[in-house]
């Protein structure tokens, strides 16, 4: 079955900065690369817990938010187009008797991959549960983690669970272009963790009649014929009632679990992977790791530190992906050869 | 004497790129610094060597020259307000009995400094000179290697040497500024290493006969009564003639020179200083070096990887500055105390 196999030279895990960086650096030394990553979209921690938030640090740039950030690296990398594999995890890494990895992914995609970079800074980024027993069972059917199609909830009584950015962004839309029957934002509180405009367009929107919002928690559930019919909803002074429903949406954010990075059998230490500072190899030759995921002494979890890491990792697989060539450092400034890569040549 | 000397937390050694973040990253930490430098500008290789070639792998930025990276930089900076000393090497450092480093420079500035970070990159930059016996005796009265005020050729007949940027651009600027009595550019081939504008802009100054240009190099000079009086050119012919003057700026380029650093009993490999990659500290504590200048296994000579080791630097200077203070790491996207180290509080 290795004819569906993707045959790459390197592979790397995780698309938040540091991973988007690191294809830039695989490719100035002309080894293309395939990117996976656990959520829909390319840009890490950065664009999930971030986005519209400055950092100051990036160096030669006053202030960018996480967006921004994300969008330049994307920008910079289109020379390389890297392919990605997104909205999904590695499950599977195994190293081959010829000394490559094979990898599957929770989608199933697979790969042969010569070396793999480790970018995946805090872990995959899972949603928050909503813990109620036997709630599960309504997984994808009338309880969802996140929004594939707005269409899915037309017609439908649809309750949002949670108060941050995304929330209330997938309020607003689905109240807008959902064509839910009902919409109900329930939060915890009546304080909201999201762009003063996000809130204000809440507001607008209860005020237009097009969404509801409501205080309080859900700590139980009515099912009716195998069928969510109501969430219990406890309030503030500790009253419940029942919010009848046909969909759960519940955006309570994302946390990251290191996942299976784990059980590779590579060193680590205080759930980092342990790396040399030549490299950024850990300890199976041929598996990098930088970025927040790696550790060695003075390590920093700064995402320059992590840029450096990437280009010494770089090095480290052209040295294994060409064995028989003499890796060259050429600058992006002057060499005719890194300009024709990057598209700019002759300017 | 000790009164006229400047105590600091830190002294900079070098203003290029990764120097002026250094000054970032001991900012953070709430280190103040000052900065030393041979140019009588901040910017270090960048500025000299390609202030108008693009760069292409700063990370997040599709493309900068170096002089926007330099200002970038500078903007950055400005909230920690470094002190610069430009146009001055340094010619002494010594380690006084407590610890601290006694350092001198060429312009008799002095310092008293807990921590140094040498960020020297190739050495400080020398001017080229045009060797020729006997002619140094008329430098700074006759022969200069570099402008300090345009005023100071009024009057005179003026021969610049020279054809790269820096030669060009004094050239078009004494032509149309400087009151010259006569202004001749003289480069060994009629070729110029410099921006199409800046040469199309020589070539309109002579058509209008502000200044004229010849093809040639001086291969000797004459002196009457103690005054350099004409320069012999020798043309592509392997012919010399005599070219009357009362100044020659010979404008040939800077060279790097490793100077006074190779002399100050830090371990070295190779020209470089060698630093252990925790706290990219040389062999002596209290000094570190970041940069093109350091070497350490798998070290790259990128601007990139310069930034991260003057993170690192930062928290190993930070240690011997606040020797009872637990450095921590905070984050420019949420620390409120970085916020208001950044003077961007409140937003």
């Amino acid at each position: 079955m290795d004819g569906d196999m993707i045959s790459t030279d390197a592979l790397v895990i995780g698309a938040g900065p540091v991973g988007l960086f690191q294809v830039f650096q695989l490719g100035l030394l002309e080894i293309n690369a395939h990117v996976v990553d656990s959520l829909p979209h390319p840009g890490g921690q950065c664009m999930e817990l971030y986005p519209d938030k400055p950092i100051y640090d990036i160096p030669g740039v006053l202030r960018y938010t996480g967006r921004e950030l994300v969008a330049n690296l994307l920008k910079q990398i289109e020379p390389f187009a890297p392919t990605f594999h997104l909205g999904q995890e590695v499950r599977v890494l195994e190293q081959r008797p010829d000394g490559r990895f094979f990898v599957e992914t929770s989608k199933g995609s697979q790969f042969l991959a010569k070396t793999i970079i480790v970018a995946a800074g805090v872990g995959a980024f899972q949603p928050k549960l909503l813990k109620l027993d036997g709630l599960d069972k309504f997984n994808d059917s009338q309880l969802f983690y996140r929004v594939d199609n707005p269409d899915d909830f037309a017609g439908k009584k649809l309750v949002i669970v949670g108060g941050d950015d995304a929330a209330l962004y997938w309020a607003c839309r689905l109240a807008t272009e959902g064509n839910t029957e009902s919409l109900t934002l329930l939060h915890r509180r009546d304080v909201f963790q999201a762009a003063p405009e996000t809130i204000a367009r809440v507001k607008a929107l209860c005020d237009a009649g097009k969404m509801r919002f409501e205080v309080g928690q859900v700590t139980a559930y009515d099912e009716k014929d195998g069928q969510l019919v109501a969430a219990q909803v406890t309030d503030v002074d500790g009253l419940t009632h029942p919010l009848p429903l046909d969909a759960l949406l519940v955006l309570l954010g994302l946390s990251p679990k290191l996942g299976p990075v784990a059980h590779w059998g590579l060193d680590m230490e205080r759930k980092q992977l342990l790396v040399d500072t030549e490299k950024f190899s850990t300890s199976v030759p041929g598996i990098f790791a930088v970025g927040d995921i790696n550790t060695y002494p003075g390590k920093k979890k700064l995402i320059l530190s992590g840029f450096h890491e990437s280009a010494l990792a770089a090095f480290g697989a052209a040295a294994l992906v060409f064995p028989d060539k003499k890796i060259m450092l050429q600058y992006t400034t002057t060499s005719p050869r890194l300009h024709q890569l990057l598209g700019v040549a002759g300017t």
